[in-house]
C-alpha cells in the first residue's frame, strides 16, 4: 500500500491522522504540490482528479477523496472503531463529519485559496485553471468565523464533535483547526468549548501526523 | 420515520430515489423552500443547518445530509445494496458519489444559486444570507461542462458510474442531470455513454420517486 501525500495539505494530513490512530504503517510518496507535480502526466495518470491524498491499494487500485479512504482502511482494520458501529452511530459520525469538512474546511479553503499568492488561477484543485475571486475571500472568511461559533456550541452539547468518543469527526474539525491559521482563523479566546476539546485531541499522539 | 422533503430539490429527490430503491415507504413532509420555511424556528429546531433532506428516525433523532442518511437506511435495510459490499467496492462508491456530488452537482449549484432570481442573497444553503456573486455563474457554467465530459469518459469505461451496477453514485448522477437542465446544461448529443446509462437508469421505477 502507498499513500500519495503532501505534508502541508490538510486532506492529506487528515488520512495520516486516521492512518496513525489505526496503529498502520503505511510509506508516503510526496507529491510536491508546491512545483504543481500533481499536474503531471505521471500523477494524473493515477489520480486524475489531480489531487492529494490518494491511496494505491496492495492491488494496485487506487482510491482518492479522503473520506473514501478512511472508509476503505477502517473496513480492513475495524479496530479502533472511527466510523461507527450502529447505523445511527455511523450516519451521526458522517453527518458531523461532511459538516465540518463542506461547511468549516469548505469556507477556510475559499478564503485561503482566493487570496494565498501561491494560488493565483489555481483558486480550485483539478486540471483546470480556475482565476481567484476576491469575493471569495470575504465570504470565505464569514463562513470560517460562522463555523467556528456552531463548533463551539455543538461542543458545548457534546465532549467530542459526532458524540461522546473521539471519531473521524474530530480528526477533520482538528485539521481544520490547523488549516485555519493560514486565514488567520481558529476558535477565538471565548470558545471555551472548543479549546477543552483542542486541548484532548492535541494530546493525542496521532496529532503529529 | 419521516423524510423532511422538498419536491423540486435535488438533495431530497437523492434520498427519495435511494428509498425507492429500496422499496421502503417513508412518510413525506414538505419543508417549503419556496417561501423559506427552512429558515423557520420550527424547522431550525429539527435541522439548525435550514436544509432539506432531514430524516426523523422512529426514535425521534434528527439525520440530516443526503449520504449520512442514505448509510443509516441502508444499515436499517441491506438489501438491495447500493453503497457496497467488500471495503474496496464500498470505497470506490463513495469516491465517485463524492466527485459526482461535490464536483458535477457543486459545479451546478454555483451556477444556479448565483444567477436564479429566486435565490438573491440566498446563494448558500444555511440561516445566513449571502448575495449572489456574478463571477460564480460562469464558473459554474465551466465547471459543470467540464462535469459532463468526465463523465461521459467514466461511462465509456464502466457500465455504471461505480463499477458494473447500479449504486448510490448512479442515483446522485441522475439526480444531477435533472438539475443542470435549470441552468440549460447536461449531457451533449456527442455524450453516447451518458446517453446509454442515462435510458437505463430513467427507465427504473425509482427514477418518478
Amino acid at each position: 500500500m502507498k499513500l500519495y501525500d503532501y505534508a502541508q495539505a490538510p486532506n492529506p494530513r487528515r488520512v495520516r491522522i486516521f492512518i496513525a490512530e489505526k496503529g498502520l504503517d503505511i510509506p508516503v510518496e510526496e507529491v510536491d504540490l508546491g512545483t504543481r507535480a500533481q499536474l503531471n502526466p505521471e500523477f494524473l495518470a493515477i489520480n486524475p482528479s489531480a489531487a492529494v491524498p490518494a491511496l494505491e491499494t496492495d492491488d494496485g487500485d487506487i482510491l482518492s477523496e479522503s473520506t473514501a479512504i478512511c472508509h476503505y482502511l477502517e473496513g480492513l482494520h475495524p479496530e479502533p472503531n472511527l466510523l461507527g458501529t450502529t447505523p445511527l452511530e455511523r450516519a451521526q459520525i458522517m453527518m458531523w463529519d461532511r459538516r465540518i469538512e463542506l461547511e468549516a474546511m469548505g469556507a477556510v479553503a475559499e478564503a485561503f485559496r482566493n487570496s494565498n499568492p501561491g494560488f493565483v488561477n489555481r483558486s480550485l484543485t483539478g486540471t483546470t485553471n480556475y482565476d481567484q475571486l476576491p469575493d471569495l475571500v470575504d465570504r470565505g472568511q464569514a463562513r470560517a468565523t460562522e463555523s467556528f461559533e456552531w463548533i463551539n456550541t455543538r461542543l458545548g452539547e457534546s465532549e467530542y464533535i459526532a458524540g461522546d468518543r473521539f471519531t473521524i469527526a474530530d480528526i477533520t474539525a482538528f485539521v481544520l483547526c490547523g488549516f485555519a491559521r493560514w486565514i488567520k482563523q481558529g476558535p477565538t479566546d471565548a470558545h471555551e468549548n472548543t479549546h477543552r476539546w483542542l486541548a484532548a485531541v492535541s494530546a493525542r499522539p496521532s496529532a503529529e501526523a
